[in-house]
């Protein structure tokens, strides 16, 4: 369990380092991540460059025990750099500008930007990578923070037609039939007659264009990101081995395949930011948690962790006393083996003077100065218990980018997000103490009894086999409404719905409705004891085929009695088709009858404001309790043990003070 | 009575065009519309056309006893073209770009799109023009969609300046005399000079240039899309002898003059989209298909009538069972002679894969594909019945275009929209069973007896002559507030309001009112037998003048006790001023005081969900009765007769099934 | 007290103009502004001048007894300079251009427009400035309407950069240091790197970049304007010697530094359009006349005074009868010697065909025009007694531009607004019949006993020594939250907070807070009498340091019991931190204790629709009571006298009819 913190010693005068470092060490923080925003400082000028200054900053640090993740400055390339190359910035889907000034923003198909991030790296990684103090790398920061994981230029253009030349083998007739460009007369003669999808007449690029265009130019910006940390990573495996490879991801982000950015990093890390917007209770990051640890499937560190007000003109509301600490704990329970702070002080200067840091701008330790403290006191008495453990998840749900970029073009109705989805699943789960990997089609499904597919909207064959081969082999898959419409370039099927997903799920779609848009309408579903639950935006009006049966009935409109939810056996298996969408009753009413049928226990009756998870070990079995209130509440508990917080031994009601936990080290 | 369906053969294996057609004949469709959207399969490169498949499928078509509506493929210009002319595509008022990838978007005053265009249509034109199969033309698609009418670019600025110069005699005095240059310094001293009206600092060009430049800037777009389908029309007479020539309209439409649009072609069709919103009441839809049905002062085509779920990213709810059937029938009620379904199957790719068709994406007849072979078999039964009937309205409503052009760009007062308040009226006399074309003020309006103005606020001293004649000649006329304002060139006029219409209407305006902006204040009106009803955002404040007298009288404000309506005998006319807006009670009171006074029966007492509409001809009437909920209802009728739909000799009160009609020919 | 009026002689036939200056002669009115907007008939080509129409203009109204105040027509540049520049236009912060159709949006750093500028204003200086009639120039018109004042186009970049360039003594890394421009490696090598804010990703210019270059970029825009007048004033001064030099100002103006702006002219004038959303209630304008008197901390002229509805495209309700009046007596109340109507008639052409005038387009005296009479009449007969009163204020607000713009960019909370908090105190005290000057730090601030500094956002050193000279010298002075914040240069101090302003506050800030981002959360503050008042939006935690005392404290929230408010005494006098935002309640209890302190007497009681002001000189005291609203109200007058309108004696509850007033000068 490690305490960390981001530092940036090229905002302070060099006098002030030293102050930093002992206040660091007295707090317990043992890593810090240094660098990813200097690129000015350690190239002033073109070609000349200064890395001693970071060099004696690593050293101080190190002196004190605290070892360096250093970061590769290129999201901010300097203003002589844009000099050099005026048309190195971004450019929006209007034809309008991305003026240097902000992060990310360089264009990373620009040759002569991607020639200096190249250089900048290498030399930076020939100076201070093989140095001991030196223990990890981050590759530049959150890519595609503030939307720059898509950019209109033309640089990108070029670039999106090599891709689409490799991906359709330079086949144009093959993109041409793939995309159905014979509607509205878009057949193109060549690869070069192709644009990335820029604002049409009346519409914004996304809403206009060829959804199929889109769905490849998402898939293809993904992958700039992708590749342009590989070339990042293999210039830091060369010259810097033995170190840990990171990045700092953003939670449920939407732009860059995470799955495939995290393949090439040697750990996930992520920015964990719980504002204080609501005192009482569980805060919604749970999803972002799971989704984080499901990336690789196992332990992460949290690079950034909020520690004060957050915001750019505008902030938000200062963490209360104990929510700093209990939200690094949340983080913890969920998986992370370091919690590292952004940021140390809060910088006087610049767009982020009121991203809050441990110390505001004065540098004088306060409250949150001694929060993180007590922090640090903890992680270091409990590490010897906790390291090692982690989170073992018999739930997963998929993160399918697939599904989210083809519904992000074309979201069937309004309301209906699959990354929104996402977030009501995993919460339905959290409350009942029960936690679920956010993962892809590419994971290891076969280490979950239960998978959730929010909306498994576009299917490729070979994702078709993989879920099938799941059930088969005894997986339970539940598969939400507009699942197997597309195909993999965004094509309607040509087959009843859901299509390549039919034979699983036992059933098909005989008409989909979008009732959301019916005025007055109050929709709900009827279930085999009777019992009705709201339902929302859409439905797909199920016939079951075979052996399956119908869960759930339509209670309502014109399709009155007709199937809602279909349950069919598969192999060893079975798939349930859900063909609306439930609201948090339904969807706790969902969960518990699934988590029933596969024999994973789920704790009912918990306070809303109590968040609770489990990490394991051979030997080990660690229950956190997490009360989200300021107030204190009682609750029972799962097992008895030790709280190794308060070293007292719990069994049955217990009370938990207000923004604070239990660590419960179970008997047996 | 034609029942025809949108086609679309490029987007399907030729194998599946026999199973198409034949369950298309089997569905009683005998007319489809082909090929609007089809230049790069005719053109596939610069000079080489390819017509072979098209001739295939208008022959196969054929042979199932299916004609074609041939459509002009100038909507979607090929990539080819675009690469020969990047600078083809439109321009917005901001100067942004709207890039390839949507529909009408190049602009009509690029000589080379223009020369292709041409240069296809004549093409097309030659290979198919006298195939037997075709029976009719549509020129190009939905003139004006997506903001399409108006465009922002060089060549659109130039051929401004062309047409101010011809519309002006060369006069650039003449020009700044009636646009009152001399207002913020904007003279000209050449046509040369004159601008588009682009964004200005702090304002959209629609609302911080020259009202008057806007005005003929508005004037200019709609002229350009009429002289670009005329250029094609001339074409077509020539090619292409004996076809219909006709223009997918969009019903109450605000870019383009659809009258001036309708003057060149032979029949109007139109674009109609009941959206199932709101599964109970009267759809609002009549306004449309009223001022379709005005537009040549005949019967028209719906050209496209929805089908399905419509939109692009989300699409709407699905028509309930019948849903389809009853607003194919409610347009016939009110005036069209043939329905085309559009589309025939939903398409796999592009934009508009949601914009569903008859078939889903699978091609396999359902449930929509029966309702409409049902209603293909009830056309073909009542085609001897109902051929030859027309709709006879005794009102009209003048849909002004120079008026709702000035009012776009200066509305006086939030809220005051001249279409809104065609709807409102035509809403008014549809709930009184009362049909109301939507005209102009060049239509013949000696046909009706009774003509509605919902505000004539720009007016011609050639329109101030046709009005006072119409009134003079024994009509009756409403005016609604804000008449007269504006003359031809936008100027408000050097007289007391309503200017040209003083001496019709029998009143000056002494001052006028935003009420609307006054904070607390509800406003009524007072009518002679002492009832108030409520008023709405603004008031001219009347004097009354001569032999005219007070209708209704302000009931609060400083104005408390003036008039607020008055009506002035004239000729052997009548002329009513109205200064103010009226809620929906208020105008089904004027409606129903105005129909009384020129002896036109309204049913009063009609359920909000039924609609009532006749079609007659020589010895024949036959009334519609639909009713617009899902439940059935009692409706008295009007005549007794017989029921065509069950045959059965109806009377007096009588039910009618939900989402169902009664189409009763009368005796006598 | 003069009356006055816009007139645009260009606008009408040379034959109208006698009957015009007959007409304003009848009304009273002896003052016209002319020729502002009229740069093409003063140059109708390049180089060729006419200015005879305009020396007839100016001498027919002589012959009146109208004098002319004459504009310099530079905010509406001619087309022909546009053919001539097509660069002359300013260009927006997302890099599209404000073309050519409205006012001020010539970019003032180009070349070109400098020159011509500068040479029409010195011809018509040559032409008319020694003219007996002309008595009076206003420079331009409401220089930064429209959001003009800022331009992002590549001449303001340059200009920008030459401005940095002298205030950092050409020394790059003195900026570099003060902007802290080390974050996100932002550093600059040389001057000529430096953008003007433009868009970046994600975010607006005025969001994305560094606050410091944002905060430099506005003080740059505000100077530009300066300068610009500057050079204008120079040419009048040498070329129309003895003529008074105003410029139309626009109140509460959030771009242009008005104390810059007023230090160079002769006489404040401005734009007052208190229109009539409200008819019951105390408008909200005070402020803004108060702001305008203190600009030059002395009587101000009404440049232009709303003379009917106004608006563009919509325009707002008509002023009731006698609410035109009465306003313009507010005017005089507040500190105007001369009222002067915008405009004459309304404009029959133009995008202002709405901002209506005295007369309507008509040209028929109506209701307005004889509102203007009688008010003509009764200002001319109440000269003798009105000429060289002044309003004399006890109370100042500062209006602080750099605080304002510092916010702009950093409003650290939403709903957290600097002028509107501004209006908010100016409004409290007007209720209790107190005036309150609106003040820079530079103003003579020793005039005032209380000193309110909403926000005491950014303080230069020589700003906090003035504040703290002014409480050491005995003034009363209330400091509101975020005060002494940020540096000259935007950076956070290295201090606790509130930094410079710490010593006389007695207190710091312990921690801060945005409660308003916390959901269900109400806060409350505590008085020392145990009454609670509601607490809005952000929360500065205080500590009380020496011989201070808290005043509120916090009464929820988990800082509750902590103070909210603290006095301190302060050499002479003393001062108060208000660390939260109070409601209108709170800030009538506040500035009654601030006043009782100050011995200022206010009036307590008064009914919400009367405004209580005096204006003074030596050996008379005339105390106006204005009646907002429709209804007749009874009043306590201060002290008896005479009512100088009515002519009789007044003493005790008197009443007022609706929309009139009494000016009583008192006894004594």
């Amino acid at each position: 369990m490690i305490l960390g913190v981001a530092y940036y010693p090229e905002h302070w005068p060099e006098e002030r380092w030293e102050t930093d470092a002992r206040l660091m060490r007295e707090a317990g923080i043992t890593r810090v991540r240094i660098g990813e925003f200097a690129w000015h400082r350690m190239e002033p000028k073109d070609g000349a460059f200064q890395f001693d200054w970071l060099k004696r900053a690593v050293e101080l640090l190190g002196r004190h025990g605290i070892k360096t993740i250093l970061g590769t400055p290129t999201p901010t390339y300097p203003a002589w750099l844009h000099m050099k190359h005026p048309d190195i910035h971004q450019v929006n889907s209007n034809g309008t500008i991305r003026e240097f000034g902000m992060r990310q923003d360089a264009c990373k198909n620009h040759p002569g930007y991607r020639d200096y991030a190249r250089r900048i790296v290498t030399r930076l990684a020939d100076a201070l990578g093989k140095h001991p103090d030196v223990v990890a790398w981050q590759t530049d920061n959150e890519f595609g923070c503030h939307g720059t994981a898509r950019c209109w230029c033309s640089y990108c253009r070029k670039a999106f037609q090599e891709w689409l030349r490799k991906r359709f083998s330079n086949d144009i007739r093959a993109l041409n039939t793939a995309w159905g460009t014979f509607f509205w007369s878009q057949d193109y003669n060549s690869f070069d007659e192709i644009g990335v999808p820029r604002d049409t007449a009346g519409c914004a690029g996304n809403d206009g264009q060829n959804p199929a265009l889109v769905l490849d130019f998402y898939r293809f910006s993904s992958d700039v990101q992708v590749e342009f940390q590989r070339e990042q990573i293999k210039i830091l495996r060369a010259k810097s081995p033995g170190r840990l490879i990171t990045h700092n991801l953003m939670g449920a982000h939407r732009t860059v395949n995470y799955f495939h950015l995290a393949a090439d990093i040697d750990v996930v890390s992520w920015d964990n930011y719980p504002f204080s917007s609501n005192g009482t209770n569980l805060p919604p990051n749970s999803m972002h948690h799971d989704l984080m640890r499901g990336c690789k499937q196992k332990n992460v560190w949290v690079m950034e962790q909020g520690s004060g007000q957050g915001g750019w003109g505008s902030y938000n509301a200062t963490p209360q006393p104990g929510q700093m600490r209990l939200w690094a704990w949340q983080a913890v329970a969920r998986g992370a083996d370091m919690v590292s702070f952004f940021r140390w002080r809060s910088c006087r200067w610049g767009r982020e003077q009121y991203w809050h840091g441990l110390l505001y701008h004065h540098g004088q330790p306060q409250r949150r100065y001694q929060e993180a403290k007590a922090l640090g006191a903890e992680l270091a008495a409990l590490s010897k218990e906790l390291d090692g453990t982690t989170v073992e998840s018999q739930v997963g749900i998929l993160f399918d980018y697939d599904s989210i970029w083809a519904l992000e073009t074309q979201p069937c109705a309004q309301g209906f997000d699959y990354i929104a989805l996402c977030r009501e699943y995993a919460q339905a789960f959290a409350r009942l103490g029960v936690t679920a990997d956010g993962v892809s089609l590419d994971s290891d499904l076969s280490r979950y009894d239960l998978l959730i597919a929010p909306s498994m909207h576009l299917i490729t064959p070979e994702g078709a086999e993989r879920l099938k081969a799941y059930v088969h082999n005894g997986g339970t898959l539940l598969l939400g409404p507009r699942s197997g419409v597309k195909d993999t370039e965004d094509a309607v099927v040509d087959a009843l719905l859901p299509g390549l997903l039919r034979e699983p799920a036992g059933c098909h779609v005989e008409d989909y409705d979008n009732f959301g848009m019916v005025k007055n309408l109050t929709m709900h579903v009827r279930d085999e004891d009777d019992r009705v639950w709201p339902a929302r935006i859409m439905a797909d009006v199920l016939v079951p085929e075979g052996k399956a049966r119908t869960l759930l009935t339509y209670a309502g409109h014109y399709y009155a009695g007709k199937p809602a939810a279909v349950e069919n056996p598969y192999g060893n298996g079975v798939c349930i088709y859900l063909g609306t969408l439930l609201d948090e009753s339904g969807l706790r009413m969902l969960a518990e009858r699934l988590l029933r049928r596969v024999h994973v226990s789920a704790i009912s009756g918990l306070p809303e404001c109590v968040e609770v998870v489990c990490r394991v070990k051979p030997g080990g079995t660690y229950t956190f309790y997490l009360n989200h209130s300021a107030h204190p509440v009682a609750v029972d508990l799962v097992r008895p043990g030790v709280d190794l917080i308060s070293g007292k031994e719990t069994t049955g009601k217990t009370e938990i003070a207000g923004f604070n936990l239990l660590i419960v080290k179970e008997r047996g």
